[in-house]
């Protein structure tokens, strides 16, 4: 008795010392027990025929699953036969049980006093399998469980902005996943665990490098790496795609050229896409970034996106793999409004792209900014599958000291309405196909992808609670009509505690993150995608070797207000959308206040709806986005006793920082539009401590190397 | 009785997942039953009064050390009274139990049936509760302890190349473990187990950044980042030091210069010096690399290196903080001999550095090659402290793939006679201050660094095997007269098994290593200095902006012969040597083989003392190095039931890259140097399957973005 307390006493220091590795996955033992014992009845056995490598990913991971949650062994058998109280895996490609499901939904019933997880294909099944769990998990009643559910996007992608150097562009997690030095010999056991958490979330599709791509990943010594991944991440139903870099053929072939319409450029496409097969027979396909940011591309050769995508498909024409081509494109022209630029390179192309080529467009026209209207793409390229691209890393939304939880922005585009075939025609409806019907153009694929913010930290993404935007992104891509409150509660549940005031609290606090990281950093629809510090405030910098590298031409202040007039007396971007859209947002009147400075350039001392000028609504904004960090500080505190002490701490720690820093932004933006407004900061809220020469001061830390 | 077993179950999982975070402090419960109830019998309480925090974390180890090990918690009481069987830690500066300690040395033995750890101070104490926790780990008898260490050399230090933007210069193991963005509020727990393990060995000291300094290091901002990691060390006995940027006081201070001798110059340091202090009362000191590839120094204004070291003493005269300049100094000079640069730089300044300044010497005269003479300079500056600086990450020993256990390559330096005051001044001595009498300067002190392979990979090191080398480093520099074998066999039984005869065959293993790696890398002499491609084998690179960055420069092939003619009718290197030394080495017939190439420029043809001709020898070597390796690979394959699984595949996997790799050395090489001596492979060995283009080719990949 005394061994299994001390075993008991350790069993509990172990489950304390929380890392977060084990991300949503947790299976801590139920401590309900009515509930635990309610469970174990319906799950006293798995049934799976001669299971397949991705099928048996679901009754190993189900077995996990179970273990840990009822704290004990459940068995595996080959069929339930007449058995009855167990869980039954059932794959079939038609048949009452899967009607009503696409190829990788899944339904779960009960059936003859069993748990039957139905699909048309094992990953249904293993998605099924992910989706028991969640709901016992999350502690949802298991005696008349009735769940159906199909992925709303045939692909659901992570992109990885990682380099072979081990370094990620824009991660805030230390390195690469990708032990490029050591594949393919050894194997991380860390990849399993990778696919694992993607696969619970529907994640289906990974690509690996970085969009900013090294041709080393296409060498037959890099695939062979490649391929050792790929076959990690097979059995949980998640293909491999690569970045590739457009100038290879010159690069790695030796060729005097890599323009498109060369036969020898085209043939040795060809040959790397059979090489690439061989080492990866279910190989996912290419992204592409070309003629942007510097990066090779067809306008090196005067070919067009178009020419240059529709290369690659030919190269991939006797593969089931895709090219996913970057609309994020933009010109070095002080004149030009980058706005505007990826609508007027693609809109033209529309019907040009072979059917196996989907455009990836960013969420917003520019670049990932706390707060950007919805890219004037969505809707405009009625021939051309259209994938969406957002951003999970936190590249302006507070790297992984500030806590950022990016449902609501990804919802507030996927539910902006582009009125393309009238209301309802959301981005969400062009993204999944039904205002187009991609669904019927044969092989074109609807897509959504999430730049990751995954990296070799052991909690996977730095601050613990950006696991939620990996998650969210996850489920969003599966289901976008799911609510963010709804992830960020069940995201809670199953990763941080189970105790519900703590989970309304810390679900409230999430929900609330990304308005009030907004307000401190960029309200009323000002934007920062500058180069330079990204660590660091600089609304001053002007001085880049482009001008859409400063920040002075994104705000535009100037002495009589601020914001970027692009209305028809301006650079008039907003005849990129449809009437219904353009005209609530070309009238300052109407123009709803967060995307106000996008559109007009506003006079500092305009009255608002809010009722307050330009000025004093800004600084309010300010004030009061960096208060609520201190709010956020206190929601956290009182949550203390019911999560993990280390994790609780961890939190705290970033939360400090995050106020600190929200300070610095508030402090940086004021004092330095000040200098334009020429207007002392209104009351209730004091003068910052420090000057603009100070903040300025502190910012250059960050520019020395 | 149940849940007892699954309970039992659930731990032998979890103890059966070794990550290899606990390092060689695993604690995991003793098996051995007899053994255990011994151990048990003598460790029934802990006696500590009034700890300290240092004595605190002595008591908090042993606490957490007996738990692991005996499976049970052991108290901790004020004092002992006239309680028997049980682990008394005493603390006094003089008296019976101390005599023949040095402060930080300490004792262990058994009086009145109790163990009594003494020493003077209570970092002491601490090393003495790390060895006493040793003593069981490796199973040592418990009855008659009694154990008696000083460490031989003061200053102990890891030097961490680690950069603040997260990237660890020539680190093979992730990223910074320093969590930069994050500090000071955020505290990563893994800090303590930093501190915890480097105390386990006796390391005392830590530079956290880069050589290559960021004077970002040294303002405020920062200083408080590093004053929380001080905190987390200053428990251990750990004292933190900077790297610092020469040219400070102009980029961060806005002066015109940084002249050592400017008035400006010197208050500012001096004030930057008290800045330091309020952040880190405690604070160890300045490690510099000045005037040194392309980083500023005092000879950017014509003064020397005295002059700067001087100045920056200076500024630390208030406190206790130290000044260690690295000699680590050559010029592009296509006529000169790098390996003559640091003593020529150094000796003429011998007796002109301020009592504060030690100068520290990288262990051969070039740059950390896999095997390299001692640097002329240990035994040449007898007024002037030396320390010793090793590179335990794997620059040019194989990255996290090759498996090199590196104490046969600090002991064949640190027993290198030197002959400066007879036979016996070995390198060691000198280092330790007992030929040149370093310890009776008063503030002078004696040092031996290690440029660190840890980072955020999981298990510290990337290669699992690597850990014995900071181990090993630490070992050494508290005593440099243990053995190779005894560390690794001690390193072995703490850290993988206590099998025996899987512990004879690792640590045979291990021992066998370095000379493998060698033979296929660089042998009889040769070395490989320059920059390009560190993972690449490149002997032909010979094009660079500096001579000495080229691999010609180094090797010398030609018709002729091979090898870097440094006697009288070459550089005359050997000069800087004493004459017993020099004599054996210049001449090539008394010129032990390892170093030949060194020192001699040798005819293909001509025959060896092995019997070989120096072509037939350099391809024995080659072939049976590369062989040598798949040995390696069988040996590690016999002990896999007597190590952890996970880690057993980690090795292997890492192995087989080695083995690849190998033959990637010794096919670039030989084949290459086949251009030169134009004589065909000897029997037994088969010319390689590839030839010297094929190489070159897979060597480039690793020259692409």
């Amino acid at each position: 008795m005394y061994r299994l307390l001390l075993c008991l006493l350790l069993l509990t220091q172990l489950a304390h010392a929380d890392d977060g590795y084990r991300l949503w996955l947790k299976y801590d033992l139920i401590n309900d027990i009515p509930r635990r014992t309610a469970y174990a009845r319906s799950a006293q056995f798995i049934a799976a025929n001669k299971p397949s490598p991705v099928l048996q990913s679901a009754v190993t991971e189900l077995q996990t699953g179970l273990q840990g949650l009822l704290g004990k062994a459940v068995p595996v058998v080959a069929q339930s036969g007449s058995r009855t109280g167990g869980i039954v895996l059932t794959v079939a490609p038609s048949g009452a049980d899967v009607q009503g499901l696409n190829d990788e939904g899944y339904r779960i019933v009960r059936r003859q006093n069993n748990i039957v997880i139905s699909a048309k294909t094992d990953a249904g099944a293993l998605y099924g399998a992910f989706a028991l769990l969640r709901h016992l998990q999350t502690g949802q009643p298991i005696d008349q469980v009735s769940l159906t559910s199909n992925p709303k996007v045939k692909l659901r992608m992570l992109n990885h902005w990682d380099n072979p150097n081990g370094a990620i562009e824009r991660g805030y997690a230390g390195g690469t996943l990708w032990k490029w030095y050591e594949l393919p010999e050894t194997v991380d056991p860390r990849y399993r665990d990778y696919a694992r958490a993607n696969a619970s979330l529907g994640i289906n599709g990974t690509v690996v490098n970085n969009v900013n791509a090294s041709p080393r990943l296409l060498t037959g010594e890099y695939l062979q790496k490649v391929a050792a991944l790929a076959n990690v991440f097979r059995p949980y139903g998640i293909k491999v795609y690569l970045s590739v870099y457009f100038a290879a053929p010159k690069t790695l072939g030796g060729l005097k050229t890599s323009d498109p319409l060369d036969p020898q450029v085209r043939q040795w496409w060809a040959d790397k896409v059979n090489e690439i097969h061989r080492y990866i027979p279910d190989f996912g396909g290419f992204l592409v970034k070309a003629n942007s940011e510097g990066e090779p591309g067809p306008q090196d050769y005067g070919r067009t996106h178009a020419d240059g995508a529709n290369m690659l498909a030919a190269a991939m024409k006797p593969y089931s793999g895709l090219v996913i081509w970057r609309a994020f494109v933009y010109k070095a022209d002080p004149k030009a409004d980058r706005f505007k630029a990826a609508h007027e390179e693609f809109t033209p192309l529309d019907g040009q792209f072979d059917p196996k080529v989907i455009v990836q467009v960013k969420n917003g026209p520019i670049d990932f900014q706390p707060r950007e209207p919805f890219s004037p793409l969505f809707g405009n390229m009625p021939k051309t599958p259209l994938g969406i691209e957002f951003q999970i890393t936190q590249e302006y939304l507070g790297f992984a000291t500030h806590t950022v939880y990016e449902a609501p922005l990804f919802k507030e585009c996927l539910e902006a309405d582009t009125y393309v075939n009238g209301k309802g025609s959301t981005v969400a409806k062009v993204v999944d196909g039904s205002v187009h019907g991609y669904r019927n153009a044969g092989p074109t694929q609807t897509l959504m992808a999430g730049v990751a913010n995954t990296g070799s930290d052991r909690n996977w993404t730095g601050n613990p609670l950006a696991q939620a935007n990996w998650y969210a992104f996850g489920r969003l891509a599966w289901d976008h009509t799911l609510s963010s409150d709804a992830i960020a509660n069940e995201w809670t549940r199953m990763t941080l505690t189970s105790e519900p005031q703590a989970v309304k609290r810390i679900t409230n606090l999430l929900l609330k993150s990304r308005d009030i990281y907004v307000d401190y950093n960029t309200p009323l629809g000002l934007s920062r995608p500058w180069t330079g510090v990204h660590f660091a405030p600089e609304p001053w910098q002007n001085n880049s070797s482009r001008p859409d590298w400063t920040a002075v031409y994104y705000h535009r202040a100037d002495s009589v207000g601020l914001g970027f007039d692009r209305t028809p007396t301006g650079s008039n971007a907003l005849a990129q959308y449809r009437p219904e859209v353009r005209r609530q947002w070309e009238n300052p009147e109407t123009c709803p206040l967060p995307y106000l400075l996008w559109f007009h350039h506003v006079p500092w001392t305009k009255p608002l709806s809010s009722g307050r000028t330009l000025w004093n609504e800004l600084c309010t904004r300010f004030y009061t986005g960096a208060d609520s960090v201190q709010w956020m500080r206190r929601e956290w505190a009182q949550v203390k006793s019911a999560v993990d002490p280390a994790l609780f701490a961890d939190v705290s720690g970033r939360l400090d920082t995050q106020y600190k820093e929200a300070l610095w932004w508030r402090d940086a933006w004021v004092l330095y539009l000040q200098t334009f407004a020429r207007q002392p900061i209104p009351a209730p809220f004091k003068k910052p401590d420090r000057t603009l020469t100070d903040v300025k001061k502190s910012v250059d830390i960050y520019l020395l190397r």
